[in-house]
Formats: C-alpha cells, sequence, structure tokens
C-alpha cells in the first residue's frame, strides 16, 4: 500500500512508527521530520499537518505505545493501582528502548519553551488531572490521608522518578517505585 | 590590578564571577571558556587547568555563590532545618538571576555524560550525603520515623522541586516547599 492510499489513521500510525524507529536509529538530536518523511513515504507537510515539531511528534509517538494510554485502574487498592500504572509508564519511557529519546525531549524542553509546552499540554496535565482523580475517588473511599494535598500528587509520585531519570540518571526500576511509594504513603514523621 | 598578577584564590573567584556575569548575558547556549576568558584577561588555557568545561565552570561558579556551602542547621527541629537549607538551594538556583543557566546546565546533562557526570560529583552527591547524614541524625535523636528509608532522602525531597523546575517549569517558591514537606512528613496513608 502506497503512501497516498494509506487512509488517516493508517498514516498517523506509519509516520508514528516510523518516527520511533528512527529516532533509535539516530538518536534525538540527529532526528528530523524530513527524514521522517522521507522515510515513512510522504511529504513533509503531511506531516507538519498534524505535528508542529519534532518533539511533539516524537511525544505523540512514545504515548501512542501505550494500549491503557496510561489510565489507573481503579480496585480497592490504591497502591497496587498507583504502582501498576507508575511501572506502566517507567516501562514505556524509561526502558531501554526510549529512554534516551525521552531524556533529550526533557533535555530540549529546558531550552525549547515549544517542546516544554508540548510536554505539558499531552502528557504531564492530563497524567495529572487522571492522577488527581485517582487520589480523590481514594480520600473518598476512606483509602488516603483525607488531609493528602492532592494537587501535590503527580509532583510527589513523579518527581523522584524524574530525579533518577535526569539527576542521577540511575536505572528505574519497579523495586525503586514500590520504596518510594512504600515511602510517601509511610511518611517522614515519626508516629506517637 | 591585572590578571597576571592575581593570584589563585583570587583569580579563580574573578574567573567564577565572570561565567555567572556573562552566563546572565549570553545565556548557556553562547556562553564559551573562550568569551569568558576574554573577558576576565586570562588565557583560555588558565581556565581549561582548573575546569574541563563549562558546565563543570559554571557549576562551581553557581555553587560559590552559597556562603553556607548548603549545609544544613542542626537544630532540635528537623523539619525547619530541611526547610531553611531547601530555601537557600532554591533561591540559589531556581531564582530569576539563575535559574535559566541552571535549567541549561541540567538540559545538557541529558546529552552529554560529562556534564551529568560533573552535576552529580560535584553538587547531587555530596548534597545527598548531607542530606542523608542530617536525617540519619534525626533518626537516632527520635525525631524522624525509624523506618524513613535514608537512601531515598534526596529523591524524595528534592525530586519533587525538579520536577516543577524542569518538568511543568512553574516557578518555585517557598510556599511550595512548605507544601511539599508537610506532604512529605505526614505521608499518603490514613491513619487508624
Amino acid at each position: 500500500m502506497t503512501a497516498a492510499r494509506r487512509n488517516g489513521p493508517a498514516l498517523t500510525r506509519a509516520i508514528m512508527e516510523t518516527t520511533l524507529e528512527l529516532g533509535q536509529e539516530l538518536g534525538y538530536a540527529k532526528l528530523s521530520i524530513e527524514a521522517i518523511a522521507a522515510r515513512a513515504g510522504v511529504g513533509k507537510h503531511t506531516i507538519y499537518r498534524r505535528w508542529s515539531s519534532k518533539g511533539t511528534l516524537l511525544l505523540d509517538s512514545l504515548l501512542s505505545l501505550s494500549e491503557s494510554t496510561l489510565d489507573y485502574p481503579h480496585t480497592e487498592d490504591v497502591v497496587a493501582d498507583l504502582r501498576r500504572q507508575i511501572y506502566e509508564a517507567i516501562d514505556l519511557l524509561a526502558g531501554p528502548s526510549f529512554r534516551p529519546l525521552f531524556q533529550a525531549l526533557v533535555g530540549e524542553a529546558q531550552h525549547d519553551p515549544g517542546v516544554a509546552a508540548a510536554l505539558n499540554e499531552r502528557f504531564i496535565t492530563p497524567q495529572a488531572d487522571k492522577t488527581v482523580a485517582r487520589l480523590r475517588a481514594a480520600q473518598a473511599e476512606g483509602r488516603l490521608s483525607p488531609d493528602f494535598d492532592l494537587d501535590l500528587s503527580m509532583a510527589l509520585l513523579s518527581g523522584p522518578l524524574y530525579f533518577q531519570l535526569l539527576i542521577t540518571q540511575e536505572p528505574l526500576t519497579h523495586a525503586y517505585v514500590d520504596r518510594v511509594l512504600d515511602a510517601l504513603f509511610a511518611g517522614m514523621a515519626k508516629r506517637a
């Protein structure tokens, strides 16, 4: 099937698959809309009609890999639900296949306001909203401290993961996520 | 006093002051060892003998601004001690004067392993060691949960700040630090 014959969704999917494939081959710095267009067999304007920059395209391509769209499960065990969603997110973005691309994207967000805005609009804000909603439900069910500062949930839960990803740059493992969740739920204060 | 007449410490200080001044004028991307050398009136080899890259030089220059070398106070109130040190750190690195330079430095650490190594060796690891020592003492004094996972202290305390600095890129205020400390000490779990 030639590019011209592919319909909208199939074309979008083909462009995103090509982006991930070429991103892994070339690295973020050398990745370009032109190269993606050539490999996917489409005109670059076809890509620019959908995405304003390679950062936005890469972000959508990475997120398209999640079957659950990184939604939280909702069972009786809120810690288990958080754990399951966070495992999925780090396997996707901080695993060996895509970690370098995701790190480079966040690196670019430090000097390109367009990439920073895309990162927040397409990924961080929707995830933060889902996290607050999941924890608000847990509060309503009496499974979370009624005093917990919901607006901080995303920063508290994912901050220590970004610290490991971007600052110490050590492996981001399920065991590390478990330790973070244990520490956050237990709290640092001494109990009477 | 000409550059040639300045002794070691005065020369080091002059180079670091020039780095900060020029960094603020030009931004990180355009800052170069050559430009710093020219402005400071020294040969660039004089700089390269002390620092291997502009990232390392900038980091040392930023840290030289802290009179306390970001040590923790040690009073009977561990939360107040943490708060005081964290306020100082964010005022320095995330205030209006130097935040863009520090953000750019962390951005560069995402694709330059030398900058990432310098960031960890010169700043993160020493700070993490101080944080663990301060919290270990608090544990010994019975002022912190005996179960708290000390090795996570730096990630838990500073992760939410880096999240704000690098991801949402919103202002990093004392009020935000207070909320993070409150939430970390209280914990997310519902108490019996």
